[in-house]
């Protein structure tokens, strides 16, 4: 009767980026879900929240979505669990912790909030097109350039853990 | 390919409590997953927390705990999905801010908050043999004696929202 | 060179309150302020917090406001430091860890809140009029009648700490 | 009657950095105090934190430590009023909300955060022999070198809101 915990991963990136990251994040965000993986994002209805969460629905997969406000109508329409944290930014505390593994697309000053937190907190980051590297030495920051290789060192991360 | 949300159950209630209380408690929660709802509570593994989880595993639902502190360990086996705020109390308003409706199990001054921010942010709360609507003077308290009285009152509670 | 520090003094109550109780808030800040404690209170421009902030500067006294919003210009004008949380409900459990002794004004489902959290984290709590007694049964909740009592209970209460 | 605020000015900063570091962070809270303003930082024993509250003290200042912990013996003795989170890592965005003008010392992932809340709240963010400008493009970050220019840009800050 016990649950058997499916593997949360968080996807973390910008607002309002390029068309080239929101297609990224939308196959990233497929390839979650067709992996029986549960799909972690800020929620909101833009940007790379929105296209990972809607690549994950296009699969079936389910999806959470930490809101920073008040109202479940922040959420976009791909959001099957809206956490309503009503807490602003440090909802992105939230989001880190959440996640078994970390992974950033680019993004702004929010992504690289969630990025410090997640290495402070000692998750497993894995930056997705967003090479932030040079700005966080000392620490184990892993860099892929595709949704699929991204994939894979997810396996390997939940693997190790 | 949207989703179409599942209404989520808030339930609150003590994690030191009677033998009768944890069994209200499984029996709501095993009710609110028969109804294909989501239930929502703080995660821990103790009294209302974990009972309430257990009852909606027995009935194959869905189940999100929300964590006071900074590790998954700290939920109880039935819990679905950690959500970890590493914010103590505070996570106390996200479980009311995320929940459609809350339902308030007998419980102690985290209980009790629970039932005045659920109340402050205007929230259907349902009193499930917990009779505090004496110290809480002109708000809206519902009070039911059994789970099935409960879901009775949250099917009326979802309808009109 | 190391500060000594005063003791804060959490002044909690309801934002819409009657004459009666803001007179007893601004009296009860003034003693505060007299006996050269720090108050800190909800910071807003309302009932309680904005009565007995204006007591204690009446009497040259340190007032802090810890804010539910992101600005500045939410606190009363007798606010000397604005803590901005930008956490809603949540800066609630700030303002009673914070303090070193509560006292609890009448006030709503805020208020009840906030003494439940202090209960909650073994923080002397003194009801000021406010009988809640009876609502928390099994905790240690101390009641007095005067603004002067109030500060012989907490001279009793720090002398202890 | 009303209190005349004085500006808040926020420090960031690692809790583990070098000695050159400490004795520009000190040399940087002292000036804070000998202007008047007041000086808020994490409050934790260490590093920046330690440094900068102890160069405010030597100059009679007055210092607000945001902790993240749950207890008030985590605050550096320089700290005249710990502010008691209980929230982890979210208390940075409190650090940063709180502050009039963000200063930020060479630091790890935290103060990395900070700074990216900061910039996403539009608040003026110095960096203090910090350089991290080439990681947040397209955003407004101001850099110095020297504690003495850094109030000279704090004042036209100031002056500018």
């Amino acid at each position: 009767m016990q649950t058997s915990r499916k593997p949360i991963i968080g996807v973390m990136g910008g607002g309002t980026v390029g068309q080239e990251v929101e297609k990224s994040a939308f196959e990233f965000g497929a390839l979650v879900a067709e992996n029986g993986w549960i799909l972690l994002n800020g929620g909101r209805d833009a940007g790379v929240m929105r296209a990972s969460a809607m690549g994950a629905k296009s699969k079936g997969g389910l999806v959470i979505g930490i809101l920073p406000g008040f109202q479940k109508t922040q959420a976009n329409p791909f959001i099957d669990i809206p956490i309503i944290t009503g807490m602003g930014d440090a909802r992105n505390v939230i989001n880190v912790l959440s996640s078994d593994v970390v992974v950033a697309c680019p993004g702004g000053a929010g992504t690289m909030s969630e990025i410090a937190f997640a290495l402070k907190n000692k998750k497993p980051v894995i930056l997705l097109n967003f090479d932030v590297r040079p700005f966080f030495i000392g620490y184990d920051l892993l860099f892929v350039s595709t949704p699929v290789q991204c994939i894979d060192v997810i396996k390997s991360c939940i693997l190790k853990n």
